[in-house]
């Protein structure tokens, strides 16, 4: 629909953008429901942990006014927001001196799948390893090769896909975050040395007493409910986990995803 | 000086591109001389073994027509090309039902240090371990921020920084490869589980007899002769490796680092 560069109405960036050369940035998807893009503040939260991760400085007060602005564009409906930074380009080679950043915004319409929210969906694990990288866990950074593989080459038919490390601990799906319920008590996976740590995952930590742990397959499995979360999507329950076109695990749609489904909904109008 | 995108001289992309979004491509800097890019063809070469691994497609015989039309602009004297190949975008997310390709090409200009080739230069440790992920070792795709952070906290005053992985192998240079010459044995690091496999390594290992292995930061400190190369500088000879300001070990430019140079002089023109 529409996208901002530096605050000016355009859609096409230079060439020598350290985002395209690099990945030497970071991004934020949020969901815009009529109008407003829902969870603004702790998007914007993560986007400096990772300004500071990465050496960068960022106008935050000036992005929000454009995001904010870009939003009021959108009239009702459901639509996201991607916000993409990148460190200045100073000239070639991967040493910069530079913390000043560009700011990008495109607003695109986002189609709801209340269907998979309400009847939850099947995941196959991914072979795509994570690996282990403590200074760029846990960030949205643009280095996201590992996604990109793990989705071209999840089966058709598969919402998601399940990410274990190197190691073989279970991370994430390859959008979203995971979460496990085991006689009422929450737990997802310890994101210090991989991972992206998710706007919603971060929500339900404050709303949920969560348990952060390295957590292995067969804890997923034997769970009484299985969900994926994100901040546009919201939270998706995990009905079946399949590997290698075999089932190995069955759920049901459980009383406290569904819970949780409710709360997310009345904080953030995801899934209303 | 000059920018050809999919065969037309312009120099700005879509804000849409993948190589921004994910990082989803690779590219390739080389050398060019008087107006002819050095070892395009290995260059090209290197180029479509990344492109078998993300599954992409590319037009070589358009992108070295390309290639070749761009650096006859160049006149006389020394230039890089950037070729930057992306993933064509058709929508947002990581999955992607295409292996079509952009085409980035970027000529500038280049200043060789013919003083660094002849007497060497001082590398420090760097801090930033390189992850282990060998779907992504060896080709030299977009997500980069590791070298650009090891890149950024290079202490002032080094060409150059030595990049290990995470568990202690030596790896490479941030941007070069690294080769240790032992009683006129050439040994350089395997770059099976993490780094670049460079053109000009590659080279090297053709007209030399090299020991691919792994290699520990021992091995390289009582080295006789030490040296990192790219197909941009040639070959730097190392002559001091610093770790935190403390000197861990000095080294002379040695005769089979000379011969070596001339050797490449003579195939590539690079040094000459």
């Amino acid at each position: 629909m529409y996208s901002l560069i530096n605050g000016v109405l355009e859609d096409h960036i230079s060439m020598a953008d350290r985002g395209l050369a690099y990945g030497d940035g970071l991004f934020e998807t949020l969901r815009v429901i009529d109008g407003s893009p829902t969870l603004l503040d702790s998007h914007l939260a993560r986007l400096h942990r990772g300004c500071e991760r990465l050496g960068l400085d960022l106008e935050q007060g000036l992005l929000r006014e454009e995001a904010l602005a870009l939003c009021k564009t959108a009239g009702t409906g459901d639509q996201v927001l991607k916000i993409i930074v990148t460190r200045a380009s100073l000239g070639r080679g991967y040493r910069s001196n530079t913390r000043q950043t560009n700011r990008y915004l495109d607003l695109s319409l986002y189609a709801a799948d209340r269907q998979t929210m309400l009847v939850g969906c099947a995941v196959c694990l991914s072979e795509v390893r994570l690996a282990l990288q403590p200074l760029l866990a846990g960030i949205k950074h643009l280095n996201r090769l590992e996604q990109v593989l793990a989705a071209t080459e999840l089966p058709a038919g598969y919402q998601e896909g399940l990410m274990q490390d190197m190691q073989g601990h279970m991370i994430e799906g390859i959008r979203s975050n995971l979460f496990i319920i085991e006689k009422g008590h929450f737990m997802t996976p310890d994101l210090s040395q991989s991972g992206v740590s998710g706007v919603m995952r971060a929500l339900i930590l404050q709303i949920q007493s969560v348990e952060v742990k390295q957590l292995t397959l067969s804890e997923v499995l034997s769970a009484d409910e299985v969900f994926v979360c994100n901040s546009v999507f919201g939270i998706y329950p995990v009905t079946r986990i399949d590997a290698d076109g075999q089932v190995l695990a069955r759920f049901k749609v459980g009383p406290v995803t569904r819970t949780c489904q409710d709360q997310l909904a009345k904080l953030t109008g995801i899934g209303r």
